[in-house]
């Protein structure tokens, strides 16, 4: 690293979060601004203009300069090696997006490298978080969906199309539940924020959590959140439905350790920290999912600990990285 | 790479494949000898006695030095990564051989090193074959199950346990097909030998291969050789069922293109080149399968280059970077 800080930008759907960053992955200075949805500039060009005066604040603020500071900037979507955008579908005004060329026209920015957000995340637990010293792991963001990043013989594994890490939609039952992303049966229909919504549904339809039903007065009220706060009192009708979620973790962790030799797995996401069920019901589950179970090393499912700043620093680091 | 040339074996359930080659994959001289299955002194002592006269005639024959020649062996099962053979179901006989401490006490060879059978593939593909030039693949072997070796960035995915590249054993159906390993609905009991052969004796006794029982004489006597035969005929009954085998290739393909944001594959096994209508059917089906199809790079699933030789180039190729 050529540098001594950089400044990683974690863009989500509602807010574009940036830090400056030293080498030992401490928050020196932190920002957050509302993210456009702004289409009528062309694709990325509001975009563009927010994270140009974010990092124009941060540089200015402290003392640095833009033309030559490294910046990385973690997106919500498919991002080619080339550092653009191919698809976000969150965040569609951008899709297409050619971050560095703008911000160089923008700012003069001359350091700017752009990663997948949940790959950015997978970066920063190896370098500063849970993964330190670990060569060998797979991120797993457990949100609406289920993001990732997989670091393989110390780096991140990219792939030709750079989209690697896309976990949440690797295959657990074919033919299944019709994912956002068009295909049927993908991992994050299961295992995920949005999989326990589905299942509340269908479980709550029947009858099988009839004290929630009760208590929010209708069938069609009852929303994951209130199964897992039922959850967090142990309300059996809940666990039972947390556990059946963790149940499916484990089938994609158990496909991950088969396809990737490793048994080592940092969690981090809303969901990960919202139900003391879940994980432990995955962990539980694994010997049943995994091929080879009792040769294999111990499983070390472990929650990440960079927390909400995990993807800002990982872009930071990316920044810093790639243009040493 | 320390030496010009390798010794590499590539142990299978019934023979013990030996190369010598040199660094450009070529095979100077070859020979095979029967798998002993004899436990009598202990796990291995027979393998190991055989290997070292395999290893010893090789150079006896041209001139080399057993106890400094690279030598690399490749073995059907679970490789630590410290060489130790942790479990192979169809070589039970060798489960926990240490090859490099016999092989170094019966003909002080030096420089042993042991991987898994499909990775070494792997990585003679990579070197030699059919992907030369890509940082970034998965070797899949269709036999009579799915064996495979995953690289990325250039390099050979082990993880942590040194199992990497299981992936006939990723769960494409949860809950579905027991497989032998323990684990229900793995990818090989879909989308190898060992799948159509099940699918097959399905397909019969559900009517659905009217024309193969009425040759065959009974639903029982259907073989899975009797659909790729009829399949090379171009039967209609024949290649729905191989196409239907594509497909199910399609789905683990697409799982692992997301995960490794891949979109190469090199194809080897028997089963790859026993039928024209596996391999089509499976590149028609991956837009279904695969999350953001329309954004990657177009997929290549190519066949392999090396032949029946694969695995024992590989391993011989490992004996050399290893010792270098």
């Amino acid at each position: 690293m050529s540098s001594t800080v950089g400044i990683g930008l974690d863009v989500g759907g509602t807010k574009s979060q940036a830090v400056l960053v030293n080498m030992a992955g401490e928050v020196l200075a932190e920002q957050r601004t509302p993210s456009p949805h702004d289409t009528s500039e062309g694709a990325g060009t509001a975009l563009a203009g927010v994270l140009a005066k974010q990092i124009a604040d941060l540089c200015d603020e402290n003392g640095l300069d833009p033309v030559t500071v490294p910046i990385g900037i973690g997106l919500p979507g498919l991002v080619r090696r080339s550092g653009k955008l191919a698809f976000a579908p969150n965040l569609q005004s951008a899709n297409g997006v050619d971050l560095p060329t703008l911000l160089r026209e923008a700012i003069g920015a001359t350091n700017v490298h752009v990663e997948n957000d949940a790959n950015a995340a997978a970066l920063a637990e190896h370098e500063w978080g849970a993964g330190r010293g670990i060569d060998d792991f797979v991120m797993v963001t457990l949100g609406t969906g289920i993001g990732g990043g997989v670091i393989a013989n110390g780096e991140l594994v990219r792939g030709g199309s750079g989209f690697g890490g896309e976990i949440g939609h690797l295959i657990v039952l074919a033919d299944g539940v019709l994912c956002p992303c068009g295909v049927r049966g993908c991992w994050e229909r299961y295992a995920s924020g949005g999989g326990l919504q589905r299942m509340t549904r269908e479980a709550a339809e029947a009858g099988r959590l009839p004290t929630l039903v009760e208590r929010k007065g209708s069938i069609d009220a009852v929303r994951a959140e209130d199964v897992t706060a039922a959850g967090d009192e142990n309300l059996g009708e809940a666990v039972a439905l947390l556990r059946e979620v963790g149940r499916w973790l484990a089938v994609g962790l158990g496909s991950l350790a088969v396809i990737l030799g490793t048994n080592d797995f940092v969690i981090g996401g809303g969901l990960s920290s919202a139900s003391g069920h879940i994980l432990p019901s995955a962990r539980e589950h694994l010997r049943e999912f995994t091929m080879g179970y009792e040769w294999r090393p111990p499983f070390n499912v472990q929650l990440a600990s960079l927390g909400e700043h995990a993807g800002a620093l990982g872009a930071a680091l990316v920044g810093m990285q790639r243009s040493a």
